[in-house]
């Protein structure tokens, strides 16, 4: 595959957020079952469902376009969740593996906030003008989950683990 | 090795980005060679010279810490590297390789930005106070040169390959 054009960087970019998002729906179980705050699993629960939604949003935005929904092989993604599984591994206090899941958890909306930002400034030049009013409907939710995130550790800290 | 206490989780993460810094290092003056726009090109050697700064300052703080600077394998920056390269061998037009590189290096600096923002927030709880001035002034630059990318996204739009 080779990309010659704004439209195609845009379809590939597209791809990987797809892809990316398919792995992160993957994943959330997990990382909620192995929380123990119950914030904190309630916010990764209620991420994995707006995953969900947010999965359609890029399909029918694939639909759009005209290009089949397929996904794009993503390492980032790839390599932030492996990480975030090692080291939940490693950890066995409660309080640190929260504060380590939702420093993961972070990681992961940085990347899908990063992703879907870019894609809006390109669409919005592409004259992709009903996509971008459904990434920015994403953008907004996952921006939304960061400050939950920082919320969530900001009350979990100065607990006696975090001393 | 095992993660007890949230000072250990500190460490890790500082290992992580330490490794992370340093592959970014590795890898800044390739995408800078293959970037056209001279101002893209500029931003991108002047990050490769804050880079070391901060490499630098990440060594500080293991010295304050007593713990010898050392990495710990980052997948997720190996990820978003190997991305990107494999994006910079499939584009041909300037233009859209241009933005491809903002793209990848925005995704690079968020990445930063979330880990040195956990990292200070943790550091606060710990008392770390030198070790977070110093990692504080590196989160202001990653977010001075994520905006700048963004201004010279802005500015690149509209090019007749955009459009």
């Amino acid at each position: 595959m080779s990309i010659k054009t704004m439209d195609d960087l845009f379809v590939e970019t597209l791809k990987d957020i797809y892809y990316a998002e398919k792995h992160i729906l993957k994943a959330m179980p997990s990382m909620a079952k192995k929380a123990h705050a119950s914030e904190l699993k309630k916010a990764l629960e209620s991420h994995r469902q707006e995953t969900e939604g947010q999965i359609e949003r890029l399909e029918k935005v694939f639909e759009m376009l005209d290009v089949p929904a397929r996904g794009r092989k993503c390492e980032a993604i790839e390599g932030i969740l492996s990480e975030a599984k090692e080291h939940m591994k490693e950890i066995e206090d409660d309080d640190v593996l929260d504060a380590s899941v939702i420093a993961f958890a972070q990681t992961v909306e940085h990347y899908e906030i990063c992703r879907y930002g870019t894609l809006i400034e390109w669409g919005k030049d592409l004259g992709f003008n009903d996509a971008v009013e459904l990434l920015q409907q994403t953008l907004e939710q996952e921006k939304n989950d960061d400050r939950l995130l920082a919320q969530i550790a900001r009350s979990m800290s100065h607990h006696p683990a975090a001393a």
